[in-house]
């Protein structure tokens, strides 16, 4: 058993080398090491004085004229413009409606659906984060097209032999479980290849991979707000419809917000041009202001940036159980080659909310994933190779506790 | 031209004698006459305290365990709870799920026509809001129905001709535009005669009219939480379901909060019991926690007095145009009895936007419906007698500048 108190030294050079990350005080972590950026993210200490804001000078000040005066009407599409820059898109193609994440998906899994009305068969993988097999199911029924859940594994030979059915391909670019992570643009051309339109689930990715909606071809996509982008628990979900494909998608939540003159009040729906069709009904001005300020640090630092940082961390972290007794990588489910990989690790244990109660009380937070998976996310923001360190002590010693 | 001022004193008269309203400081209106609750209510002072406690002591404090050691998990449950002694509901049968009002009704309105998939027709009113009609009309595309937009007026008799087709009827008790109120109790008894299921946007009844969801035999209804409930901008809509239908509905909206075992993460979805399958996805906490803080004062309050207060402004506001000059009152489409009438007042003028502009300027905030339609909402919280002489005084002016 080796002492990891050696590599402190270490990780305190890493860090003090950027001082763009894990600047001290900017985010309310409790002093943890906060593990479980794939989850909830900490808030930003500036995050009440913002809200503060919100209410006592846009709100109070303006009342209900704050929707045109203080920018409040534009924020799906301002909060939107903001993470296309994270997410590898021009402007006008992202919004952020208001909505949950698996409403928002099923808006834009509804509107893919209808651009292939010639087709049967709405392809997801067995993977999926749950809530996206219960809305793709729940799109099949309502649109009597029939769900096919296949491995990831499966995906491209499914598209081979029955592509000519599929509609739609629901797929994710990081593997929510195992932390593996699949080529976007090769995925995208298969299902091209086919006939098939893709909608990408973004959840695990936004804020911590570079995605490249634009050159990757992706057809829509949507992503949750509250995890590596730090919007704060519950924060609206966004959703991303390329721009070929503006004037033809037809969303089953046509709320007025969608319209494409919302304040005239008629009858009859027509839809916004744009990205606008992709909004719904009045949004929350909190949850929309809490994200939009959690992008700012993000936005500064740069997706490139992000990514080689959230590497920097993981790597350092598979060092640390490496130095200290190689055979403890036997626990890791995620693959050992970084491009192969998301922003976490997971590992198996034999009680994984047992562990994660231990190293709590260790000072470190993690995700688990009843039975027997344990997560560790690097958010790139807020966490130190420091954290690191004592992260890994801590899983080290709990592991050889158990053999 | 008689001058209204003689009219203050009996204001203030009236505002002394009930401490529980209008209470100096409670909300941040700015220093104005607002009477344009139907539309934003203004922030309660204390709020902004509200979102930094709840940042800071809870988010910060237990990071994602928030969820269960704040109550985070069970707000949809418990501000619905909140709402149901405000709308005349037994506890179990009102969710806030965090989606906005729009999509909330897609997801009820879906539902409601499922429970009658014998019958084609999806009956609604010219007269409600049009989300309201545009959500109607998509809901009826997806499922194959029919839609039928009938006057108010004609609700009655479609239900005796045709109502052997109605598989849903979508209704609201206050015409958002004029004003006028309808008997919950007869509708629903009618549609329920024709064997229709109903569905009720509660949106400018809720924290203002009495309203008996159980007592008038509802089936299913939804309303926003920004109106005169002052959940604020955006804030999240609810969702009723009657305890004798929850076993029986099924919402399309199947996020994983609606989930019998959200947490178990099964790949097939399972639908909660009771009214927890109404829920969608991950809710908004700041969106629910500002809603859940601008109930409670409507609580302390309580249903009847809110209306009593609502009736003695808006009388008073009427009092006051006659007061000074009888023939402006030919301007009000509101019907005149006092039983007959929702939270607000409209009146016709030539130019609403502009009238509202003056209105503004004279320290007098109200809704204009362009091309011709002002409205002046009597929340009872914040809006005083006072507050009234000056709107009355301030549009009494602007009509005789008219004539």
């Amino acid at each position: 058993m080796t002492d990891l108190s050696t590599l402190t030294a270490e990780a305190r050079r890493r860090d003090a080398a950027d001082p763009r990350f894990g600047r001290p005080g900017a985010y309310l972590t409790s002093g943890i090491a906060h593990l479980n950026g794939n989850s909830l993210g900490p808030p930003r200490a500036s995050l009440s004085g913002e809200l503060e804001r919100a209410v006592s000078k846009q709100w109070a000040r303006r009342q209900v004229g704050a929707w045109f005066r203080e920018g409040w009407l534009d924020l799906p599409r301002s909060v939107g413009d903001k993470l296309a820059v994270l997410l590898g898109a021009g402007p006008g193609q992202i919004v952020v409606a208001g909505e949950t994440t698996s409403t928002t998906l099923f808006n834009v899994l509804t509107a893919a659906c209808r651009l292939r009305d010639d087709r049967s068969v709405l392809l997801a993988e067995t993977g999926a984060f749950p809530t996206d097999l219960y809305i793709a199911a729940s799109v099949s029924t309502l649109l009597g097209r029939r769900l096919h859940v296949v491995p990831g594994t499966g995906i491209e030979t499914f598209l081979r032999e029955e592509g000519h059915r599929v509609a739609v391909a629901l797929l994710a670019p990081v593997d929510f479980r195992t932390g593996e992570r699949r080529d976007v643009a090769a995925a995208t051309a298969g299902c091209h290849a086919a006939g098939a339109v893709t909608v990408w689930d973004l959840s695990h990715a936004a804020g911590i991979l570079p995605v490249r909606l634009d050159g990757d071809e992706v057809d829509l996509a949507v992503g949750c707000g509250y995890k590596y982008l730090g919007g704060g628990p519950g924060a609206p979900a966004f959703a991303y419809v390329a721009r070929r494909w503006q004037s033809r998608v037809d969303f089953p939540l046509s709320g007025w917000h969608g319209h494409a003159e919302p304040f005239a009040l008629r009858p009859e729906f027509e839809p916004a041009s744009g990205i606008d069709r992709a909004r719904t009904g009045t949004p929350s001005v909190l949850g929309l202001l809490a994200l939009n300020h959690a992008l700012d640090p993000l936005l500064d630092v740069g997706t490139e940036a992000l990514y080689g940082r959230n590497r920097s961390l993981a790597e350092f972290f598979l060092d640390c159980l490496e130095y200290r007794n190689p055979g403890l990588l036997s626990h890791l489910i995620t693959p050992r080659e970084p491009e192969r990989r998301g922003g976490h690790l997971a590992f198996r244990v034999p009680d994984a909310d047992a562990a994660a109660e231990t190293l709590r009380e260790r000072g470190v937070l993690v995700d688990a994933r009843p039975p027997d998976l344990l997560r560790f996310a690097f958010a790139p923001l807020y966490v130190t190779h420091e954290h690191v360190v004592r992260a890994a002590s801590g899983f080290c010693d709990l592991l050889e506790g158990l053999s």
